[in-house]
């Protein structure tokens, strides 16, 4: 461990059979390694023979290195004066013009936000968090879809009083927007989840943890008083012994109340924008996307295929070992035997699945309906539809359990035609990242002052003071109504379903 | 009073502590008034120590300074001769180019006169006159709606006769297009409120003079002959001592015929070409928007905020003041105590607040549909949406009170639809204030012109030769007709409702 | 007469109080004319004391000069070389580049034809041709209606024949496609309505004569085989006996089968590109519209209107003298008097006025169902609307007389969808115009040649060889039906109107 | 044979009267054939006393020389050192920057490949399979259509295992999505249909072989294993012979399992791009487009036709001889003289046509609904209208014959949805295209490598792990079903139809 490398000794080592790496001062030999990278061999073998810190930070939580690496990897440290001095590039016309960055305070909307957070950002950053399936439709529908939808604003009632505040699963939250599971934040600002949760706590927000979350848990809650709300999102991993490990992490850390099971994703989506950024670490290699890797066909011929190729996409390295077996049938009760918390299923996107998800009340509590920001299936329905289909099949679904939605929310007035087509909650993703990017934890402030104030004139123009009272005659859905599915509600075959499966 | 103050002796109070200004000559003290200031201390501050009428004239009716400050604010006489001289600056090219400028007479439709105004106008004037709210969807919408409305032309019948006069609460005019309340005339040219009045005088037509008028309303009505129909909109006052004395002044005035109630912006809505336009007064402070202020959430952390800062948008500073309190129950009774002139109830968006109104006739004779010109609440229905509601719902509505529409109107094709569908009458607000901005009386006029001829091509084609003979039967709204609301009518739990709060 | 003028002679008389001008080499003296003349006094004092002929000639047809003024108007002639000599405007970059012209073979569409003929015509030919009220949604509408329909081809038919032939009024035409009225051909080129009637011979098909001819009726049919069918257009005049005179013409010209009696234009639409074209005449003199113009409001207080000042567009010349009282129950008796032609009535926009119209058989024969082009009332259907409301409302028409349809045909699966849908016949006004503007005679032969190929493939691929077998089963309108009229038939009031009215 | 000829001689030979051309090294007098060139006499006069190889191969596949011209045609061989020396041309600006062309791995959908085929093909070929007809509405909403469908992806299913094989009229193949018959592959690339049939190999797909392909089945089919599968796509030709020697070919080939008969383009749509394309041929010479001439019209006038004129067209070369006088009772049973293979009828665009084919079985074992690409009628419905259409209207049809579609593939998800819907199978046509013309058999099998990934990734997210589990239920199709068919389904007048005709 005492012994110090220079960069000549280091950079020998590049290849597959024998790679060496630099990570925050120390070399490591992470030859074995190489083949069982989530995120594929390729993005090592780039990186090898030289310093990766810049590259692996922001998208490792901490302690993973330890957790993943045997301990005689770890050659010793590395004598950055070795390094070759890098003639400063003179292209730094790249480099942001601070000045022509419009402040967070005159930033009026979440276009703005992005517009910022997309100058701010590296470019390998922006696409992930911008990235969407095949031709971005669901993406592009998620924001549309509340367009469509107008208000019916009351008028001569006393609205000198507003009160966001509700209740998530009986814990109270100042507001009705809490942030979506999203990955990955140090990416778009060193803040990290961290500096999410901070912001939501001076606005009394919900934040649920993306299991691919670039900082450990409990740095993330890191002074959280008790009374916060957090939930953590969990991707079952093919190594179900990872996942109950991590159950066990979670179950100790009070602030979270709540488990969300993502469903929507078992195999990553084929987010284009993000791929063509991955192929900019190696531009001569062939592009694999992640969405072709995750396949595991049983018929594909693919001559080409060998070895384990990364894309390079951010994607591609986050959906390694996620599990593809989850079943309504075995993995409740597996999670039933690892965890207390109540459960909230994620990405439910038909009324079917919603309702057999209210079956499994009391331990499922409430379901997210979610297209995965248009992440997944393009042409997904956006949650709006889903919600309006639970109405108009089994509203008592809204009986048993609570319903959350997400994907395209961009104004207050989203936020609250949600709630009053009976959301109990509301959740912004790319928002959150976007607020990050834009100016770390204030930036995130800076959204929920927005969209707090924009819910608030909201619910002042419709004459509405509390949360609870928004109601479907708040709202005219008609112009979406006539898009959503209007088939057979399938409930005859459901039941036959539910008696073979449960 | 007879002491005369030089720039350097003025210059000095620029502070919260000592805040001096000069307005129309006088150097005035208003270090005790800059916290109350409606439109925010932050407007003032920037002014201090400065000849502010330049920025003061346009927004604020005479008189206002007497009613609003002590006598011994007024410190004495300000000596011009020692203002610094200003390097004229060569920045003359956004001087405007007469030449480049399209004649009135050669000005065809609505969108020429709003051209030739944007080009004549301030930034400000135009960002005030121009801006709706959050994405301007229903300023879009009040504008298409008309478009997806069909004309059905009739043939064969005389149309040597058009007679577009018609009746408003009982007063003749001569054609059923009346000036909506739009507040600040002097911003976009000096011939202000009076001047629009002049023009409705050629043309027979109605004013409603906006609670927010730059001029004082017996300004207005000057040299106005005693038939001329005006009515006068009302906001009501958090200290309604100044509404009742605003009434008192208003029922003395023989040519008001009636009173608009304003109720469809209780709080302002998000304008953000209006709050941007309001930066530059000061572009390096923070913005806080008028809607953030206007909001008194009992729950908002807002740890920013802090004194009484305003957004410098003209919109923060109209609202300042504006009741949120008023109720069916209560605000009527107060108001019958202090005016026997009829009702109007400006800014109704459903079929149930129309229904509740009628039931307040003959108090209450008429209701204006407005969503504000799109400017309260974004995605709020266009008022041709709410009028066919009520066809569909309540219609006998129409034969208790009149029933007014406004917003988006550029055709006479869209007068004379409008009309079709029930309406009695019908507002607009940008036309006039761009007509004024265009050519002052002029302009105003040259609007009037352009929409009565198209208003007689239209009727002659319909083969209509009197306003009461334009129904239903001339028009096609199929295309509109299935976006309006179609939900349960509620008349259930509004009966509930009325005897619970009437 | 014999006398002869020098320019300095008559360019004196450039008044109102004398006012001269030359036509074709003579000298004339309009004074008394010019407070009468149909186009406005403006645009002839525009011309007064110079050489008016290259204005006058395109849109007045021969022979109006002689019938309009008094013998002793004609001064004497013009001795041209004292005109003082023009150095030729070296702006002859306006000039048309031949050589950047497709040439007439290779245009493949209608949109290559307007894209030639507006290349070679001059500015004001194209605006009259090409405008339309409004903000040309009726135009839109016209060409986009027709994309909404589906086609249903059928297969496996033997297809090796295809016969276009039909008959109109019973009348034989070799192609189902007639020329609409059309006025001002000569506007567009020199071979005028002869030419396009020459066209029509090739071709076989029927033409109506535009009222507004740039040619007289005897000059269009010249050389005209007896059995080709045309059609005359009446605008009944103020002045019935020149209506009358005209009719006498008509019924001696036996390839005049029929009279179009128009009704969808009493009063002209607002044709901004027309107008504002008009305004460069006299560019610094203020416009009136021509709808303006047309208008005789008894209510209107205008007051700078005084004098019968002129906007100088096409149409405002046109419309001057057009009776605006035509009745079903004066105007068709009266009719009767003066001609035994089966009369059409063009431009019925309703259910209710086809119906009336088939109670009028057997004088009325035929109905044109037209907008005028989406000329006259913006927003007006198109006239596939109307042809499906009587469908829906009063299918019995068509046993009774022919429809016809006109306004917005590109391609020969326009003119097949509409004879699927019940039309007898269909009409093309703009296509003939530019085609005429592309290449006179052979550009209008073009039109024809490429339309009826267009035609032909249509009726091939749907299985259908003649065009009588032609069905609603041969598509799929339900994307237009939807927005169709659909309020109540009103058949019981129009019962009622008929008792009172016939 | 033997004799030598110079350019000097041959290039004396350009006229009707005597015309010589130069093909792969030899000399041959086509003076008699030029009048009876399908493609039109022109075409081949262009390129007269000249070497015409280049223009010739990619158009015409081997052997049909020898089977057109009598064998004293061919004079002998051409000495190509006597070719005038060509400078060459600088203008090879025009010659593709291969460097700035994407390379294939780095394409990531349809719209890369064809972006990268349009940057390498001739701009003929470009304008050959990029065309459709008139104005592309059919080809733009055969896209958009499978867009304005929803997925409706179901949750917490195991989707490990994926299986995209299933069964094409009982051949196994490894991917429900088959090349449909394309023609003229050498056009935009050497490996032609062939280098198609390697691709398809490679991934166990279904190649239809067009009845215009540019090589000889035999050619295609070498080296492909017995149970590759293929059909082949009959044109019947006027001269029947033809077609009767053909199917003797294809018979004895045991690769072809089936018989596509087309009927969607009994004569051939207006394909703009292709007639503009070919106009290039011969700049000067006036354009006749395709359907033009194959109309064989009893009235048309045309006085300008005249000889055997040509488009230069690819298209107008490839209709020339196909028999336009196929019906249900003469041609099936014709064909069943001839081939024993079972019969896919292609191009059905109703639910009546499915209907009739579906009482055709066993003889017909399936119909491809297709709209030919967008390239026959113009507004031609896409083929899931049809889909649906049979759905609503006849769904006994799906049980007795498979329905495969084609036209507008573009995504994984477009593949799924028809799947969905009830097609058995679908089918590409400019996607193989596009890819031979971006990189030959390789391009093609990126083409199936990208698609096929889809198709899996969409069929996970639907939770379906076989092709034959994919219903309705798994799409919400309600957008497109309001733009269906909603018509008399015909059956009574189809009833008697039958009795007449069968």
């Amino acid at each position: 461990m005492g012994k110090v490398y220079t960069y000549d000794e280091v950079s020998q080592h590049r290849s597959e059979d024998s790679c060496w790496v630099i990570l925050y001062g120390n070399v490591y030999d992470v030859t074995k390694f190489v083949p069982e990278h989530p995120g594929g061999a390729k993005i090592i073998l780039q990186l090898a023979g030289q310093d990766a810190t810049e590259e692996y930070d922001p998208i490792h939580p901490p302690g993973i290195l330890e957790e993943t690496l045997a301990p005689e990897c770890k050659l010793g440290t590395f004598d950055a004066s070795t390094l070759p001095s890098v003639e400063k590039s003179p292209v730094d016309e790249d480099k942001v013009d601070e000045e022509a960055i419009m402040p967070l305070d005159h930033c009026l909307n979440m276009d703005d936000i992005e517009a910022v957070a997309t100058k701010k950002m590296s470019k390998k950053a922006w696409a992930y968090y911008f990235s969407a399936a095949d031709d971005l439709r669901s993406k592009a529908l998620n924001n549309t879809v509340y367009s469509d939808i107008l208000l019916r604003p009351r008028v001569f009632v006393d609205i000198t009083k507003c009160d966001t505040s509700t209740t998530i699963l009986g814990n109270k939250v100042n507001i009705p927007l809490f942030v979506s599971p999203a990955a990955m934040a140090r990416l778009g600002h060193p803040d990290g989840e961290h500096g999410i949760a901070k912001a939501c706590n001076t606005f009394g927000a919900c934040q649920i943890i993306s299991n691919n979350a670039s900082q450990t848990p409990e740095q993330i809650l890191e002074g959280a008083p008790a009374d916060q709300v957090f939930g953590w999102q969990l991707y079952v991993q093919n190594d179900r012994k990872k996942s109950e490990d991590m159950l066990v992490r979670i179950n100790a850390l009070k602030q979270i109340k709540f488990i969300v099971l993502t469903l929507d994703a078992p195999v990553p989506g084929k987010r284009e924008h993000d791929e063509r950024e991955g192929k900019n670490v190696g531009a001569n290699l062939p592009i694999r996307s992640a969405h072709q890797q995750g396949s595991s066909s049983t018929t594909s011929p693919d001559p080409k295929k060998g070895g384990n190729s990364g894309s390079g996409s951010v994607a591609s390295a986050m959906f390694a070992g996620t599990a593809g077996d989850l079943t309504w049938k075995t993995t409740l009760p597996w999670l039933a035997k690892h965890t207390k918390l109540p459960i909230v299923l994620k990405g439910l996107q038909t009324h079917e699945d919603a309702y057999i998800a209210s079956l499994y009340a009391p331990q499922v509590q409430g379901i997210l309906l979610s297209n995965h920001g248009g992440r997944a299936a393009d042409t997904a329905p956006p949650s709006i539809h889903t919600l309006i289909e639970i109405r108009k099949y089994c509203p008592e679904v809204f009986d048993k359990i609570e319903v959350w939605v997400d994907g395209g929310i961009k104004r207050g007035t989203d936020v609250v035609k949600a709630l009053c087509l009976g959301a109990k909650a509301v959740g912004m993703g790319r928002n959150a990242l976007f607020g990050l990017g834009a100016g770390g934890t204030e930036g995130v402030e800076r959204v929920y002052e927005i969209l707090k104030a924009e819910i608030e004139t909201t619910m002042r123009l419709l004459a509405v003071e509390r949360v609870e009272d928004l109601g479907p005659q708040h709202v005219n859905a008609r112009a979406v109504e006539r898009d959503v599915y209007d088939g057979p509600a399938g409930l005859e075959k459901l039941g036959m379903w539910l008696k073979a499966k449960l």
